[in-house]
């Protein structure tokens, strides 16, 4: 029985552990590389961007003891294969967006974002201070994963379309990429949903074998040339207000790196958070500007298809709360939501409309 | 002549800094203990915390090579007085917010909060993607200074006041506690406007050295216990639209660290600011429901006094451009915070707006 083993077979949880704190400085004497596979393409803007700051905090913090090599989708695995690679152990962590991975589990759409759920503000305040990191951990045990938050492409555009959504019944037998649940409240207004990876959009939009897609936002977009192909672009959308990423270590491998290793990589996840979001917020105004000026139209969606995503949402969520977890996860989630906004509503608000207003 | 007095005068840059790189494995090998003054009384809810926070951080990943002892305001220096002691070499590190030195360049004022200027969002945008944090490091030359973001309040509220607010003349004679260029603002309508530290405010309030104070928001406040002296309170303010705090590391002592305990003092300021943020918004709604319940009156200014709040904050910010640092600063603000609240309207804006509307 090799380590790993005996670590997940062990009833003596309290005797392991320990065994693995003795063990640990023989991994702090020499260099550790950790093999970080991703579900995204090598250089996607933003989101791989987010996965190399993490491996070059974890790597230049740790003193060379850590050493994280990045695999970009397919180079060792597929780009939604990359949980089941990391829970087995055939890698040491991943970076990915965990709403990939509500086939595994559907608690996991909060650790990215669902349909009318929170901004990227919001997931901060639940995650570090209302309880979703510890719900995060929790879903973390089952599957042998100790995952942190560690990216965030902020609110996700509507996306682009071969026409204008002027109603809800535009929707129905529309071909579109969208993941997550948001990709399934689409599909309750009779659109045919795909998930594709990221890298292998662009194609499936000029091919036609999809008739549109969301991704990411302006900056993102336009560096994967959507704006080539169509110019019908919805700035806001419904899907992922505020969508994460996650970096997910083996929880074995996890447990044998000394403390000052395991903040690392806990610390170095959380400031990958802050400065992606901020990476994609800063660039996406001038990104729209220049899509504009190459004729793409910016729309947004009429109330009646809100109010259509919004209850197609609801019935989404309503679907998976038979789950004692994600119920648990939901019901955490919503109720730290709640308070953030009102408090949001009252503060920022106010001042955002009176700033707008006052200085014109 | 001392190592620290040569490295300052030395005019040869590039030989002093390769012998600081030659040097810096001594430090390495043992414990360095990094003595933190702070403009925080020991354990002021938030801002202490988050001094705290960066400490613990940067000793735990540093695997005790680095040892960051926090001396609250008084116990070593007085609170105003951090950014001399730090500057000056009496201290190794401060954790503040940087408009207390206005005194020393006005430039500081944007590493906090200008009136009128950015939301917490905005300023990470600006800090860490549109040139922020390099011109943090440029007033930071002048003094001495390795300066990190590494904390944020949020948007402050309006504040607590002796009467209700109807009219720019209201301020006029008004007694008020308001730092940075917001209270120069406020100053511009006719208030007499003192700046005194956290921990003392309570005090002068209580005993009517002043009419009315801002703080920080309704959980710091709450905690502060403004409400037991007056119970009219202001949620949204123009002064402080997001409040940044700062880790400023001596220079030289920075230099003298190894790059890998310089990347861990980097990384572990920046997570502090998200993590702060997120801890005063995930707490801000529930203490206002406290104060209200404890008979808080909840207020918002009429449209009136946020004009002559624009008026002033506009002549304030006029009356520095003279000074080149102060309008370079000003000037790349400004133009990263209306590229991001230009996107922010059009995505996250519409989208908390149609879930509000949507869900009711």
């Amino acid at each position: 029985m090799d380590r790993r083993s005996f670590l997940k077979k062990s009833a003596l949880g309290g005797s392991a552990a320990a065994a693995t704190a003795l063990a640990a400085p023989a991994y702090a004497q020499g260099q550790r590389t950790l093999t970080m596979v991703t579900s995204w393409g090598r250089g996607l803007a933003g989101v791989f961007d987010s996965a190399q700051r993490c491996a070059d905090s974890i790597n230049a913090m740790s003193d060379g003891s850590l050493n994280v090599e990045i695999k970009a989708a397919g180079e060792l695995v597929g780009a939604f294969e990359v949980f089941d690679a990391v829970s087995s152990g055939q890698a040491d962590m991943y970076h990915a967006a965990d709403y990939y991975f509500v086939g595994q589990h559907p608690g996991y759409a909060f650790f990215t974002a669902v349909p009318f759920g929170m901004t990227a503000q919001e997931l901060v305040n639940w995650y570090y201070h209302d309880g979703g990191m510890e719900l995060h951990d929790e879903l973390g045990e089952i599957f042998g994963l100790k995952s942190f938050l560690a990216g965030n492409t902020g609110a996700q555009a509507g996306g682009w379309y071969s026409k204008e959504i002027n109603s809800p019944e535009d929707f129905n037998g529309l071909k579109f990429r969208m993941p997550g649940l948001g990709g399934k409240a689409l599909g309750k207004l009779g659109a045919s949903v795909q998930n594709i990876p990221g890298s292998e959009v662009y194609q499936a939009l000029s091919s036609g074998a999809i008739d549109g897609t969301e991704w990411i936002g302006p900056w993102a977009d336009e560096k994967a040339g959507f704006q080539e192909i169509t110019k019908t672009y919805y700035t806001a959308g419904f899907h992922e207000p505020g969508a994460g990423l996650s970096l997910a270590t083996n929880r074995d491998v996890f447990n044998e790196l000394t403390p000052a290793q395991q903040k690392i990589i806990e610390v170095a996840a959380a400031e990958a958070h802050q400065w992606n979001l901020a990476q994609f917020l800063a660039n996406n105004g001038a990104a729209l500007q220049r899509l504009q000026a190459g004729g793409v139209k910016v729309l947004e969606f009429p109330d009646s298809v809100w109010d259509a995503f919004g209850q197609a949402s609801q019935e989404v969520l309503d679907e998976n709360m038979g789950d004692e977890l994600f119920k648990k996860i939901h019901d955490s989630a919503m109720t730290s939501m709640a308070a953030s906004s009102a408090w949001n509503n009252l503060s920022s608000g106010v001042y955002t409309a009176q700033r707008d207003r006052v200085r014109g």
